[in-house]
């Protein structure tokens, strides 16, 4: 089987592990998974570009991940961005870990060569066992791409960095719209569009609706690809009992005007959404399309066997749409 | 008093931290020491712009070095550079520290955004206190030099960087020569002719006389301004009882056919000198011109009392020179 997921970081993250397991323990394998994930939150901090959904991809699958905050490095230490405080280096609210900061110092050293994002990727991702796991992890797109979140300061409309509104503001600054700088000119990845036309699967785990699976929407083709896809494309929602399990998807949802709620995200997916996983919680007030196929289970990623169980839940309401 | 003193890494850092004691220490203060230091060893590891010896001058003279080692950071990690190894990024023979690499990470933005390593020095050097020392911190060139060196390899004439005959090779293969790359288009960086032309004292430290002042000497304009300024200029012997205090002195006079010995580091100089400091055990076979004016002390540098007792000597002897 070959499936093919959009992600985000830790919640992406977290509920592709869990898939990857669930894939590993059938009997009918062995079966591709091909991740796409989104770039716009890249960043270059102090001359190194950070990438972070993808980091957080690779320290997850390949089990270098801090597992309690769930992105960065476990066993990390911060002497080098002390060290740049104490020259006076700005900004200081984005926590980049030693061990953290030799995955930004190769890939801004390979970027630096002239190779792609994809091919840094695959080049981290070799270390990360990820070939071994028959998971190919592929950046949305290789333009130099950056979602900027215009907001409003002292009476006048800013655009921001996406991880500086993340971050230092913790979204608390209302967004009024998203600009993903680089986009116009992108292309999807070599091997993005393929993966979505020719799998027999498609996920959208519950990521960040607006700013991780919502901006690898907007590459040039990955919509359409995803309308014209032979294989089902099922989603996991990520907003339970009214709220995002993680982050701030309630403020991106509000800036877009879309409701706050499992109904609210899939509008958003509506054009190529077969199925969709609520949690119980949210059951009886979904509303959507009488095409788009529901299923309801607990959808808290409390440890590994509930995220694996919604791994499979979400690849089981698939298989059936499939056939 | 102005002095200027030329200097390379560890020896010459470790002279200059005791003469910053030794001036504070005299009552006809205040003093100014202005440092020119060589940026030839300086090379580009894993993207980033590493200086040695300025690096090494930063951290003697600001508090923050290896006392052990004499170059590197104290409470030193190197959990970075370990990652670059899992990525199997290449070289590992030259050791950075998480601490050392905030250095080198502050140095390789700011020189992107278009700052000049002066002006990157004197930022760097804010931080370790060097202006409330009334000390300035100069590269000898704002030009990027690089000194390489050629050894013969497999019946072939090879070069290599200097840090990698210096610390892979550890100096055993002969160097046949130095060649500076990029030195024919410098220029003395904002400042270096001045401190020479307008001190009243010149003082060498027991720097390496090849490939640390003699690299500096080769900056254009650099020796002429030694010849040419009214200040006594005082060396300190950095070959003591036949062999270098520290590192591979010996293998890089071999390379000039310059004999092993006080007499013949003093003979590289012999165009400028007026003063020299030579260890007890080499004062008996010591020749030098008649003009040269001859000091014997014991020149280990084995703790603070014995290296401020060295620097006050050289001071001593280029102020009676001068009177």
């Amino acid at each position: 089987m070959r499936i093919t997921a959009l992600a985000g970081g830790v919640g992406g993250a977290r509920f592709l592990r869990g898939l990857r397991r669930h894939l590993d323990s059938r009997d009918d394998g062995p079966h591709d998974l091909t991740i796409i994930a989104n770039t716009g939150d890249d960043i270059t901090l102090f001359g190194l570009r950070v990438s972070p959904d993808v980091d957080t991809l690779l320290y997850t699958l390949g089990g270098g991940i801090h597992e309690g905050q769930g992105w960065g490095r476990a066993d990390e230490t911060f002497a080098l961005q002390g060290e740049l405080a104490a020259y006076g280096v700005e900004p200081q609210w984005f926590g980049l870990g030693d061990r953290d900061l030799g995955t930004h110092v190769a890939r801004s050293m390979w970027l630096a060569q002239g190779q792609s994002p994809s091919q840094v990727t695959e080049r981290l991702a070799a270390r990360w066992g990820l070939p071994e796991q028959r998971v190919q992890l592929l950046p949305m797109t290789d333009a130099f791409v950056e979602t900027h979140v215009v907001v409003e300061q002292d009476d006048q409309q800013q655009a921001v960095h996406f991880q500086e509104w993340w971050i230092r503001m913790q979204a608390a600054v209302p967004a009024q719209r998203f600009v993903v700088a680089g986009l116009d000119r992108a292309s999807a990845a070599p091997g993005v569009l393929d993966a979505i036309r020719s799998a027999d699967v498609v996920l959208l785990p519950p990521s960040n609706p607006v700013v991780s699976i919502g901006i690898i929407l907007l590459v040039p083709g990955v919509r359409d690809a995803l309308r014209g896809t032979s294989a089902p494309v099922v989603g996991v929602s990520p907003i339970v009992g009214g709220g995002p399990v993680r982050g701030h998807a309630d403020a991106c949802l509000k800036a877009l005007d879309v409701e706050v709620s499992p109904s609210g995200v899939a509008s958003l997916y509506r054009d190529f959404l077969d199925g969709w996983l609520v949690d119980p919680a949210d059951a009886a007030s979904f509303s959507g399309p009488a095409a788009l196929t529901v299923r309801d289970l607990p959808l808290l990623m409390k440890d590994a066997a509930s995220t694996d169980a919604i791994a499979a839940a979400a690849l089981d309401l698939a298989l059936t749409l499939r056939a």
